[in-house]
């Protein structure tokens, strides 16, 4: 069986899982602790960051490139569309929530209030913590101006944008951080992919210090 | 004609001047004060960040979506292989280049010595700088493990890979800050790629205030 070696409210993370759950792949999950940089996991991988995933006896790190693996190995179901064109647009958006929304959003809410506490690094910084809460209203009305034209993030169909985007929502939702009252199109978005059965998983999750609100899992949030 | 907008040392842009050379694509420069976000600038990518590539009257953002779409679009010749292991070595390492590399060296040294400069943003920080000259050293030992098994950084072939690492080197070396002396075996490699008819735009830059050293553009450097 594959196995991801994961941090539960990691994004690259969730997104690696996303892709597997929606492929139906079965996947072990192991937790590791990859800021302690074991010797072992540094074997695993040089980078000595997760996700690093082992699948049919590859060991597999970078989330992104993951994910073009696992779609070029496992096609179906599709996460990527056929035209250049499109998977353009689906490339991009995985890199605007990796790279723009991450720096912005991720790093100011979630690795300020959960990783420096789980780490042991200290305190939250308030004003990285609200520079991070002023970012994220704009990426919400963004993706409004994106889904007001298409019925998806990246065009017409579902796609590994969706689940970029959801990877890092979701995290942020698990510690109350995203205001669904701000777009009612991004919420029917988010509920869209959030009842979909590869989202149990993370809906399931539970981290030791950071009680799940009642509203995360909830499929009528 | 295609129009890149671009920065000349930014190892992003640079990866993408490659792609574009290598292929054949003719292509007109466009330098872009991106840190000023004019309307303009931002109207052609709300993420604000070089390189932006208009072609075929498409705009496209993000380097290596930009890249992945030339290669679909523009096949010859090739820069990915075929088989959807070796696809995944080349989108790890161009993922451990523009993300580990990227903030372990270059933001340290070329945005420390370079950028501030430029945008008028201060003076480089110096412990940022030598934790940059420290990290280097592991990455081109890194590189050197490499290249030990492997003709190019991915595999038999040149690829994206190479590229990309030329990219962040070659910005790097305009400034002095790599030290060819520590691998025989990268400056080999750096020397083949740096004596590519594609590399040759990149050789010609000339950066007000930071005069070209001279060993830069010199293939028997």
């Amino acid at each position: 069986m594959a196995k991801l070696y994961h941090v539960p409210l990691s994004p690259f993370c969730r997104k690696v899982r996303l892709v597997l759950a929606e492929k139906r792949i079965e996947c072990e999950l192991v937790e590791e602790k990859y800021w302690e940089q074991s010797p072992d996991f540094l074997r695993r991988n040089p980078a000595g960051k997760v996700p690093v995933l082992k699948l049919d006896d590859k060991l597999l790190a970078e989330s992104t490139p993951i994910c073009e693996y696992i779609e070029e190995v496992y096609p179906e179901p599709p996460l990527m569309p056929k035209s250049a064109d499109a998977r353009f647009e689906v490339r991009r958006l995985v890199s605007w929530f990796d790279d723009k929304f991450h720096s912005e959003v991720t790093s100011n809410l979630l690795y300020e209030r959960v990783n420096k506490k789980v780490m042991k690094q200290g305190f939250p910084d308030s004003s990285n913590v609200k520079a991070g809460a002023k970012a994220i209203k704009f990426h919400l009305d963004y993706m409004t101006w994106l889904l007001d034209q298409r019925r998806w993030l990246a065009g017409d169909v579902m796609t590994l944008a969706d689940f970029t985007a959801a990877a890092h929502l979701s995290s942020l939702d698990y510690i109350r951080d995203v205001d669904w009252n701000r777009s009612e199109i991004v919420k029917d978005w988010y509920a869209k992919i959030k009842s979909r059965p590869a989202f149990r998983g993370i809906l399931a999750d539970q981290i030791p210090g950071f009680p799940q609100p009642a509203h995360y899992a909830d499929l009528d949030f």
